[in-house]
Order: C-alpha cells, then sequence, then structure tokens
C-alpha cells in the first residue's frame, strides 16, 4: 500500500518512518512513504503557508492553494488515492476503520493541518476526515503517523510470525487477557498456575474470562459489541462471584 | 514540565521531539524531554527484553524485570512522576485528560510498550493506563509522543499568541467552526460575506451556528455535554429550518 503525506514538516516523517516495523515493512516493499510539502508550492519569497482568519479571532488559518497544489502534486503518481484529512472533528479513528483502509485501498494521501487549522474550502478535495481521538494536537502528523502504523501493520507479511495479530485488544471487541513471561516469580509475584501447567482448555478458558473481566472493569461500554458466547455467561457468574467474595472479606 | 519515555526505540522519541512546537517548548525550558531504555538493564549478551509466553499462543511478552528496572532508574530523577503506560486497554485519552496532566503534574514517567505486550506484573508499578484510542499500534511511542503534544501545548507559553488555543474543537464540547482566510474567491468558492463584513457580533453568530451544526452533524454525541445557552435554541431552530429548505429543494 502506497501513503503520502501533505506535510511541513516532511523531515519529521522521513524520520518517524525509520524505525521497526514501519521501516522493514518498507524495505520489504509492503508499503511505500512519499511526502509533498505545500510550502514548495508557495510564490512569495517567504513561502507563506498561512495567514489570518477572516472574521478576526487569534490564530493563523492555512492557506488553501498550496495545500490544493500539493494533493495534485500527490495525486499525480496515485490518482485514485483516498484523501484523508487529519482534523479533530472528523470521524473518529477505530480498529474496524483500520481495517477497511489495510483492505479495501491501495492508496493513501494523509494531510496534516497545523495551528489553528485549514481553509474550509480544501475539504473539497478530501474525501474523508479522521479524528484520532477527542483531543486537540498542535498538528496533523501524528495523527497521520498513528494511522499509517495502524494500517501497516494488518497488511499481510507487515508482521511477523512473532508479532501476531490474531489475539489482541479490539479484534473481537475484547480487551487482551493478561500475558506473563519469565521468570515465575518477581518480587513476589507469581505467574498464575494455571498457565504453567499445559492444560490447553483451562488455559483457553482462564484467558477467556480474564479478557471478559478486564473489559468489564475498564471498558464496560465495548461489551455491547461482543459476540458472547454461552460459556461467557458461566464466567460472568465467576467474575461476579469472586467480586461479591472480595467485597465480604 | 518533566517527561521521561521508558522506550526500546530512544532514537525515534529524540528525532520526533527535534520538530516545532515540541522543540521550542524544550528550546525555551517549558518542558524537559529524556528517555531510558529498558535494554540498557538487561545482563544476558543479546540484551533480551522479551520472552516466549506462559500458556503458549502467537507473540512475544515484554519481560518484567529490564522494564522495572529503567522505571526505577527514571524515577531516580524524578520520584514524584506519575508512571503513565499507553495500552489499548487503558482508559481512552480526552481532552479533559490532557489539561488534568498539564496542569495536575509537574512529571510523567510514560512506558512505551512493544508488539504483543507486557508482562503484567509490571503494572503495580504503573499509576495509569492511557489508550489514545481503540485501535491497535505496534508500539506505545506514537500514543506517547501524541499526549506529550496534547499536554505539552496547554502548558503557559508553549504555543504563541498566534496559536492560540482558546477557541476551538472540544475545549467547549464543540467541533470548530470553519476558518477562512485570502483569497476571497479560489477555484469559484467565495469566504461567506459575513466574516468580510466587520460585524463581530454577526461573526460570532455564524461562528456558533457553524460549530454547533458541524458538531450535530458529525459528532451528536458531543451535544450532550455542551453548556447550550439560551441564544443556540433559535440557532438550532434556523439548522432545522435550513435542512428542511434543502431537502424540499
Amino acid at each position: 500500500m502506497r501513503f503520502t503525506f501533505i506535510t511541513l514538516f516532511p523531515e519529521f516523517i522521513k524520520q518517524a518512518t525509520e524505525f521497526s516495523i514501519i521501516k522493514r515493512a518498507i524495505d520489504s516493499g509492503r508499503i511505500e512513504v512519499a511526502w509533498v510539502n505545500p510550502r514548495d508550492f508557495t510564490e512569495d519569497k517567504h513561502n507563506t503557508v498561512d495567514d489570518t482568519p477572516f472574521g478576526g479571532g487569534a490564530g493563523m488559518v492555512l492557506k488553501v492553494e498550496p495545500f490544493y497544489l500539493a494533493i495534485q502534486q500527490a495525486k499525480k503518481s496515485m490518482p485514485n488515492a483516498k484523501v484523508i484529512a487529519l482534523c479533530p472533528g472528523g470521524t473518529t479513528f477505530s480498529q474496524h476503520k483500520a481495517n477497511e483502509l489495510a483492505h479495501e485501498y491501495e492508496e493513501a494521501i494523509f494531510l496534516c493541518g497545523h495551528y489553528e487549522g485549514f481553509d474550509e474550502r480544501i475539504f473539497c478535495w478530501v474525501d474523508e476526515i479522521i479524528s484520532i481521538g477527542d483531543y486537540v494536537l498542535t498538528g496533523g502528523e501524528l495523527p497521520a503517523l498513528v494511522v499509517l502504523d495502524a494500517v501497516a501493520r494488518l497488511i499481510p507479511g507487515v508482521l511477523g510470525k512473532l508479532e501476531s495479530t490474531v489475539e489482541e485488544s479490539f479484534s473481537d471487541n475484547l480487551l487482551e487477557y493478561a500475558q506473563y513471561t519469565r521468570p515465575v516469580e518477581f518480587k513476589g509475584m507469581i505467574v498464575p498456575p494455571v498457565l504453567r501447567e499445559g492444560n490447553h482448555s483451562l488455559i483457553g478458558k482462564w484467558r477467556r474470562k480474564d479478557a471478559l473481566k478486564k473489559t468489564l472493569d475498564s471498558r464496560p461500554d465495548l461489551l455491547r459489541r461482543v459476540n458472547l458466547k454461552k460459556e461467557d455467561m458461566a464466567l460472568f457468574h465467576e467474575i461476579f462471584d469472586e467480586a461479591k467474595g472480595e467485597k465480604n472479606v
């Protein structure tokens, strides 16, 4: 899959994609990353990309023309690319959306803003606005890298066998169960015996119960979307009984 | 405010904080950023930080000891730091949480995981688990940088007057109104006349109505949390009437 970042900080994107799994995905040709700087499409001597807002107020607004021209430049080599702007007012990014982008698109252009935001007219050339969460950042670069990372790791071959994507948070709307590795004992804390005894049916049950409990404790809102199995009801009973036991102590 | 990243990729954090507003905040002494690499606290010749999970399954688990020792190292120079782990199962990050961190804490340690996640026992030394959204990433570095960025820009003096934080998305649970800058006309699209006519009362009304309309269209869930004013009801009436008009065309 090919990604082009429209950004005033191309060096940041370049450096951020030189690490770990994203680097390996680029080196193996599974993803391609490029960038276009709107500053290269300005004609004044200061290469100005922003200006004061009509109607007054604090902050600056990113001019429509340099960003429009940068999108056109990016589209030359990827005419079918989906143009995605990263803005706090967009649709909230999710694992579902990451899957959609990874499996239904070949090319994406990330439009990264800065400071006060874009001139509204740029959105005529944008297919989708994505927000990575309900908070405000200084620019669109980190959100675009977050989307790149979430999408790239779902592309076949990007993750090795050791980094499998099968059992993890959100894949079935449950948070991930607790994991342990050696040593068995650390500062008096012992790995639960069931995980060390090799009974795979009991291990599976322990993990499902832990995932249900973690989701119930931290993110009960996710439970509405879980495909609960008949066995899960018995596990919930155990969880509630244990909670009652704890309260009585 | 001081931030220390516990990370296997300190070079990534170093480079990512050499740009734009974060760099300026560091240069002016308003924030400090440091890092500790858990790999420096391993004793085998391969500096191994992960191992296979007890109970089997794909993926690797980050060993508790090197991360525990890295936290202890970071705490030497900031004993009162809040230790924040970045994990998909944590509390969802929000503008409210960014404000809390910016105004109530002097020091934070970000614990960044990788691949399959931490040995559960590390959470005994963690004060809070934060998730930046309902999606899975290859590591905790990008989420930690997102939190750093959202928090740092709220620290007094970090943003200049031109990048004011007063009127923007989520500050009052409304999405931001549309902004425009020169030129007045671009590809046939004209800046709304009201914004060019200097009547500040009408501009204020136009902007409030646009913010209400954008929130209603894209994120109606936010409206529950908005402090609606009496005048907003009239604006909603106008928005609904206009929508009806559009449907009848």
